[in-house]
């Protein structure tokens, strides 16, 4: 159970949106631009950026959601999931580019805290061809994920098990980004298994 | 050295405020809606939860900022800078409400991880006479300044130790909040000694 009252069957960090408009505002503001739009990052590429930083949390919802929209992004195969699965594991080791490598480094150095995050580690990023736009995304994207995932485990929000919902998300997310969007409304993956039980 | 380059002669946040407009404007936002305006905490005490999980999260910059804008709208006495020093080092001992303990023992475990804060955490909280929203903006309040500490430090920002530069900010934030203001604008207490290291 939440911590406050949210209104039921909206998974993860969709109940305190709907319980706070007007922090949902600038929330989906902060997320809509460093994920989505033109960038020399591909919104598959911060993505999995988002993924790997909520993976370190251990946030179950926001990394299920962000790492299907990302393999959506690529295409939506199950090798594309399977390349995130990967990533979360050890990014080191996967068909991703030397520079994802190196900015995927310095998130997770973010994440353990802002301190950590050494000189070295901004030169090896550099030397992949990161820009200081690419490095300042990657920094805040990282410390933007540390905030949501706080957000949506420190209120101990429901996070359902069932990979139909994370598939929607992924879909409608690749699809239609942040901003503009009715949260409000339950998801076909939630409403289907409600009437399942029902009958 | 910042790990990119941004305009000199801004501390903290201010450099990559000004090198990112576009996230800039959510970020200004968020915590205007967070940490001004009416509310059942005062702004001095939404100040000190930003102060404390900036502390704990050793930011200089950010915990300087906040705790001196919190002791600004108490009154801006030495005894007030004196009170948020303490909240930092101990807050269980200092004179502040019970409920404001209660919520600061939630902030310090949303600053470790959100799944760190227990039911007992919100029981004890509401005991107090804490209600949801209260509840609720703690943790984003918690879980924000663990974002911007992380931006401030993950690109190691350039962070003066000058008391007068801090006392500057404290008085400008409490009177004019954080949207609508012109960050390029160099500080006063950073301008004099610039001049007077000249002359």
């Amino acid at each position: 159970m939440a911590h406050i009252e949210l209104t039921e069957g909206l998974p993860g960090i969709r109940g305190p949106m709907v319980f706070s408009p007007e922090t949902t505002k600038p929330l989906g503001e902060l997320v809509q631009v460093l994920l989505t739009g033109p960038h020399t990052l591909t919104p598959a590429e911060r993505e999995m950026i988002a993924t790997y930083v909520s993976s370190q949390n251990d946030c179950y919802y926001c990394q299920t959601c962000h790492g299907s929209t990302a393999a959506q992004h690529l295409g939506g195969s199950d090798s594309d999931y399977e390349l995130i699965a990967q990533i979360k594991h050890n990014y080191e080791v996967t068909p991703i580019s030397a520079k994802m490598k190196a900015l995927l480094a310095i998130a997770g150095k973010v994440q353990q805290g802002g301190k950590h995050v050494t000189a070295n580690d901004v030169e090896r990023a550099r030397e992949q061809g990161a820009t200081d736009k690419e490095i300042h995304d990657v920094v805040l994207i990282a410390a933007a994920f540390c905030m949501f995932n706080r957000y949506v485990d420190g209120l101990a929000t429901w996070q359902p098990r069932d990979p139909e919902i994370y598939l929607e998300i992924g879909k409608q997310t690749a699809q239609l980004g942040y901003v503009g969007r009715d949260y409000k409304k339950p998801l076909e993956a939630i409403a289907a298994k409600h009437s399942n039980s029902k009958s």
